[in-house]
């Protein structure tokens, strides 16, 4: 008898931005896997009657088949991630892995959405995603510079607000310098800027900057940044985009 | 002495997607304030000590401003939305409110995230917005059409996964055709279209399409509708977007 696969999402940092669901699917299940950081996170939920299978970051694939085949093998199983899983997380690839599999072998498979890291940063900043917005990641390792770049360039010019996430890690350096520099011809210099790393985690920083005076150098693996569009203003301490809309030039 | 006002996202439906600190927020106030619908999707929450000021739909300014004013005065508030109420809620015009104050009078404000009906749907259909995607409101309430549409036409073109919001209303009954028939020209008819009405609540319903195929008719003010990009595939019952991006044609 195959068993189920619950992919989890645990929203930012620690239990307080955790769903009811998402807390439930972790306690419930027999095997929990994930990045050993995001088990980490969910440590409160789990006991020694558990099987616990951490693993490294960058062992995607080999996360969700083993995920998928305990959950074939009839177990219980969470696989967990941090933010939404739906949302550069894991529950592509798992529901990839399980699709592939001859159906007598399928687990029954749900998603659990979480906060993603947008929604966290965004109402850390105030109200920025109030009306249409893009999440764009700058990885490109999984996708070739250009077409990154093709991206921002499109929504940039549509006036969307824009989520980035993982703008910059140790082996990619350049991306979010190159970002600024691709939007600012789209966008005046004083274009508001909110950088928020490690939302709701020990360490928490939240920054406002423009978009001329962004420093890449303040932006790391944790950190997600919302640049503003026409209808973005700073009041005070807060990011601020009004729901209302102007004709387009 | 001012008060405090807490802006709560619910997330959809009942109990299972709201995050502890939401919960948390609503229980703690002494005056909670928001559409009748939103009162009643926490009503688990509070109690005869609690003063509740529900208001009908349409009501925004004033419910900013009664919130406001009510913090203002010294009173510890919530402000209840569905959703994320940073994203088309109602953060945006009750910290504008908040920040049109005098600074002796202005209350702390904070923003306390919730599961947006983008993320409650992308986790019903699977992982469509696995990879790249822009929320887009489809009521012009607020905004010029062509406004809309120019910004429908510049994230079709960028091929990114789309989430409609507000789709459709009995005073809104030809955006959601027009943006088919917009969206056809960019994207092929057999584009995978998922659409999720009242996800978490009773009645939830789950439909999968195409963009040829999509009737504007299955959509009410309840609806997401996710429109899938090139890495978008349908594997059984699930929408699935690749992770991965090839290079720009």
């Amino acid at each position: 008898m195959t068993g189920a696969l619950s992919i989890v999402g645990l929203g930012p940092g620690g239990h307080a931005h955790r769903t009811q669901a998402a807390q439930d699917a972790v306690r419930d299940a027999q095997i929990v896997l994930g990045y050993h950081g995001y088990l980490a996170a969910c440590a409160d939920l789990t006991g020694p009657h558990q099987s616990l299978m951490p693993s490294e970051i960058g062992a995607e694939q080999q996360r969700a088949e083993d995920a998928v085949r305990a959950a074939a093998d009839g177990a219980r199983v969470a696989l967990v991630s941090s933010g939404d899983a739906g949302i550069y997380g894991m529950a592509s690839l798992a529901l990839s892995t399980a699709a592939a599999l001859p159906p007598a072998r399928r687990p029954s498979v749900r998603v659990v959405p979480g906060i993603t890291a947008a929604v966290a940063a965004g109402a850390l900043l105030g109200a920025p995603l109030a009306r249409d917005f893009a999440c764009l990641t700058l990885s490109d390792l999984l996708a070739p510079w250009d077409a990154v770049e093709a991206r921002l360039r499109a929504v940039a010019a549509a006036d969307l607000v824009l989520a980035l996430y993982n703008p910059r890690s140790r082996g990619r350096p350049w991306q979010l310098r190159r970002t600024r520099d691709v939007l600012a011809e789209y966008r005046p210099d004083d274009t508001p800027v909110g950088l928020v790393t490690d939302a709701g985690r020990d360490g928490e920083q939240v920054e406002l900057t423009t978009l001329a005076a962004l420093d890449p150098d303040r932006a790391g693996m944790h950190t997600v940044v919302i640049v503003g569009a026409a209808g973005t203003s700073r009041l005070g301490d807060w990011l601020v985009t009004a729901r209302s809309l102007s004709a387009p030039l």
